[in-house]
């Protein structure tokens, strides 16, 4: 949702394949609703970023947005707390079987987790190989140790086999990936 | 900013008193952009909670919303990490000489910022006195405290004289809120 120029497509693969690509983010929505309300964690995604134009005023009391644009991120969506510690990160779908695109993820998300991890706060990502029904969490160490070695612009998915953990799908918690994070 | 029916208010406000409204967020900002550059901590304000109700494709790469509404925020306004601690809080500016009115903090947000304690977080609220051009950080328990044994719908000026700590503003960093929370 976040990509000025990646939105429209969004839009049309969520018409296209029945709103699949909300999918992981309503998954990971009702995971962080039910951390809350369990007081495991307290995290949340955050607001899309936008440029207010124009706001009218119809009434007193109400204010529309007649014109905004979508910005591009400096940050990852999610963030919060977990037993004192900060938790950061961004989450992404691919339809691909073979591999996951590093254009999902921005330049500047990718030099914010390294930020995070510089100053003691806990960094990862969510990957979701939707064709495959798999769904990975990667530390954002070994998503910056690729980057370092590799020229490549897509990470297989073999790497996320290797040095990824798979967070499996339950009924509730949907998507334990603070379980994950603490299992080895 | 970010409440539907403070909005116009704030507006007004804005352009009545040369944009004093936005002094202390731009400060904060500034202030956060200092911390990230000199490697102190990594904080930054969350966007404006908005709900989306229509978008304009008037080209292939640009998306231009035509209908948007603000939401009422569930979290503060700012979160980061500092030497591996969560940070969270809420900023707002008061034209009072006496007093800060509790309307200016949604219930939402007192609630999270009680969330935030109690997962190991450090949280509170900044507050300045526009008028006696005077800016305090007080702590989250000593506002719960304050909320817990008193009726009032504002807290007296005194309260943050003998609570909160007085942050000083200076050239660079403009507004350290870290040092004063590191203070004792």
């Amino acid at each position: 949702m976040n990509y000025p120029g990646g939105l429209k497509k969004q839009f049309q693969n969520n018409l296209n394949h029945g709103n699949r690509g909300m999918v992981l983010e309503d998954d990971l929505n009702i995971t962080n609703e039910y951390y809350r309300n369990n007081d495991i964690a307290i995290i949340y995604k955050k607001p899309t970023p936008i440029t207010i134009n124009h706001v009218n005023y119809p009434s007193r009391k109400d204010a529309v947005i007649t014109e905004a644009h979508f910005k591009i991120p400096s940050t990852t969506d999610y963030n919060g707390v977990y037993k004192g510690k900060y938790i950061d990160f961004e989450a992404k779908e691919t339809r691909s079987k073979t591999c996951f695109p590093l254009s999902n993820i921005h330049p500047h998300q990718i030099n914010h987790l390294q930020q995070i991890i510089k100053h003691g706060g806990i960094g990862f990502i969510i990957v979701r190989f939707t064709t495959l029904n798999k769904t990975f969490l990667l530390m954002a160490d070994d998503l910056l140790e690729f980057i370092k070695l590799n020229k490549r612009k897509s990470i297989p998915y073999n790497y996320f086999a290797q040095y990824g953990k798979i967070i499996k799908e339950s009924w509730s918690p949907r998507l334990d990936y603070l379980k994950v994070l603490e299992g080895d």
